[in-house]
């Protein structure tokens, strides 16, 4: 199954999507670092500064998916504005992120690739794909749609240690 | 090697953190995508699902810095296994944020780097600089602070009218 | 009772879902003054410990919101253990605004009031009720969805140059 | 104890702030209620679109406080104007909070004093008071605030049923 599937048109192209760049964390990080520290701003960086200024840009971000209702995959709904808009607060989202992580002195990439295989092992496929064979039928989709949250849920609340 | 330089003292070891690998935003898109489609969960990915799973991970980070009054770079005050947490909620953020642009098909590492640009435009090095000076006078860092908060302030709050 | 009036049908019944008692911003904000005194907690909510906490509580409130996508008024497709949680949520949100409020020293309910007033001269009744008439043509809905969202919009985002 | 205590101050009218008007939330409610009906706008406020313009609204409250470091209770380092901004964003975080649990048919004032009790029975006043007892010596006071805050994590994190 392909995002195209979802989207409920039959482009298979869809899956193709992808970054046009290999721009790395480490890139942002420094790039972030020496504009900060050029005009003398790394004083003001302190973490909680950092993740209250992260807070505000996913507020922002917010708000442009606000009176929507349910917004398609790649956006049609928005004027290539708006689009260009979604695209700068996810920007700055992801700036003050890495720079959020600097502060708290965190080797980010290193962490992330770790987590991401910890999420691997903690959802096996076997576990998942069986439920997501149902696609056809609403009420099964339905219920698949909870289990499944279910399981992502185990995810965020489970025992608090994550 | 010490955040120290940024932390009012004169160590220029400081610019030296840095990530350790070149881990690339493609990278993480390319291996969140696969985990999703392997698991056939893509499509509970629509973006405001992707959206409000970016809010709750915030919030989990938000959570490990509450009770602190302010934190110090580097989180000595945190213990070890404080500072995991936040290294796993700093990266549950982040593969939330690649997941969200690729739903809304924006291209986040040209975007990054084009913002980047246009923040090194409208924030000119020597208006910023002539005010970072006066750091060891506790009076003018006050007024500064206040005045580089306007110039970033403006940056996030357009006119301020609300 | 259902909300079947606002979801498009007729029923004026819609407009009797009230809350179903008198609690004022009042009683909220001394009940958890003297429950943060009495266990001496007062010092650990400084205005910025509280927003974080508040922070916290928004990301656990969008949590039970996720992998939903869109959630029908009333919540049908909630269990009721989950519309539990979600009351909770909500109550912890709300005591933390209230705390916030109490630490910052603002008179919440006196601006609360004055906003609403500002709102209701803003945004007036005849501007926006004549969009809303077309109700019965998709299309129509559509296009008012997205002029009513720029009114909305103008009210969160002031000029939209950021 | 008492706020000046914390503030560092001997004032101990700090203690008598106190809103100046018994407004309830069934009074916001029902304004709110009116406010959007008259504009036809309650078919924009279904429950994930006012939870993503709370959202929205907590990142400007957010922003009012990001780069100023620590912030003193009463917010003496805010301008009058400023202080005018947090009062307006607590105000639109609080009207869209209210908004959201009448969609989402949540009889808020009932499930906010149900889990004010709960707290109270939740954190024993003895345990936490025995701690709060060591304020004046430093070190005690920074080891407290860590045991407390252990203390409020658990009621954020805990076994994840709330």
């Amino acid at each position: 199954m392909t995002h195209s599937a979802v989207n409920g048109t039959s482009n298979s192209l869809d899956n193709e999507f992808r970054f046009s760049s290999d721009l790395s964390l480490e890139n942002i990080r420094s790039d972030q670092h020496k504009f900060c520290e050029e005009r003398n701003w790394l004083q003001f960086h302190p973490p909680r500064n950092v993740l209250l200024a992260l807070v505000g840009e996913v507020g922002e971000l917010s708000e442009l998916f606000q009176w929507r209702g349910e917004v398609t995959r790649g956006l049609p709904e928005f004027t290539s504005q708006e689009k260009v808009r979604v695209g700068e607060e996810l920007s700055d989202v992801l700036i003050y992120l890495v720079d959020l992580a600097e502060q708290c002195h965190i080797d980010l990439p290193a962490v992330v690739k770790d987590k991401m295989k910890k999420n691997a092992v903690k959802y096996p496929v076997h576990r998942a794909t069986g439920r997501g064979d149902k696609n056809d039928d609403p009420s099964a989709y339905k219920q698949e749609t909870s289990d499944i949250g279910d399981m992502q849920r185990e995810r965020e609340e489970g025992d608090g240690s994550e």
